[in-house]
């Protein structure tokens, strides 16, 4: 790729351009610990950011606070590309795991968004440090559609993924919950997807 | 789902929405002939469409003729959807399959889009179609963002793709022209890396 930049006679914008362009590849290649709803295999972090992304335009005007259905999508879009160095941090992993998490994905984000020329960079960081910062209305949103859509593709597997890592409904309520911060009407109807899978017996006794 | 919906109190609003979300997910089994750039397993729809979004995002500049990159993302997100019913075709298939995919495609974005609330519905439906016209200055870009990434993912495997499906050197200089429709900046990168695909004999004789 770098000779044809050569022939073509491109510069430096163009070059890094590039090289991000192709380094995103990899997110492809990061294992999630969510299964596709057919059960078939679990879901990688590429298609994952644009199942997220597509969840958000659509569902963005169930924002308790108004949010930009684009921007949403956009946060979306990239919330995860961290993890093709830093890997997927399962959301039920301990508080240890958490906290190195921080220092990897920080680390991740400097050297993937930094291969972009220093505006883009600028614009793909600083996304995605609001939707770290979990302070905006639109990180909130961004948030609560990250956890739903697992929640939603989980129960479509019969819980597969809290049974085999043993997670229970109690540690499922509590990390949920945080649907809630962003849209009470998804929350509401997160919970109520929770409370059947509860009767059903998907949970850990 | 629709118990939990029905629990919630939720009307056919949201009902709709979340069934199109679910639906999205069937684009990740959906796989296509392009190879990932580690060469592992070829690419499915959900990723691609993630990868090209981004793609057009950070390359929206190079356009001939000035494209909003917020909208020639929100395109390339949504350009393959129909593909879950429709499937992928080739893009060096003869003349009798592309006219079929035509009317297979149609058909595939009635129901789909049909999932989602008349207003969205006409969002999805309208940028699917604009795309597939090949008319605005965007749809052409999106055109060329969508041709660029399987050449480069497939230089980056020795062209295994181009030699798995005897497709020859005028095959693929003829499919990718378009690109120049939508950037000659890309094109003349495109260019540059076939003519070095070719030096290197990765062509058919």
């Amino acid at each position: 790729m770098e000779e044809a930049l050569d022939t073509a006679g491109e510069g430096e914008r163009l070059r890094r351009q590039l090289r991000f362009v192709l380094e995103l590849d990899r997110a492809k290649s990061v294992l999630r610990r969510t299964y596709l709803t057919d059960g078939s295999r679990l879901e990688n972090d590429g298609e994952h950011m644009w199942h997220a992304m597509l969840a958000g335009l659509v569902l963005a005007e169930h924002a308790d606070d108004p949010v930009d259905p684009l921007r949403l999508a956009l946060m979306l879009a990239v919330h995860d590309i961290v993890e093709i160095d830093a890997g997927d941090t399962f959301v039920y992993a301990s508080a240890e795991v958490q906290a190195d998490k921080v220092v990897r994905e920080k680390a991740a984000a400097e050297r993937i968004f930094g291969l972009l020329p220093e505006d883009q960079r600028d614009t793909f960081a600083s996304l995605w440090e609001e939707f770290e910062a979990h302070e905006t209305p639109l990180a909130r949103m961004a948030a609560a559609i990250d956890r739903l859509l697992p929640l939603m593709m989980n129960r479509a597997v019969e819980a597969r993924t809290w049974r085999e890592h043993g997670i229970s409904a109690g540690q499922v309520f509590t990390v949920n919950s945080r649907i809630g911060e962003g849209s009470s009407t998804l929350w509401s109807f997160a919970r109520a997807v929770l409370e059947a899978a509860e009767r059903d017996g998907l949970f850990e006794a």
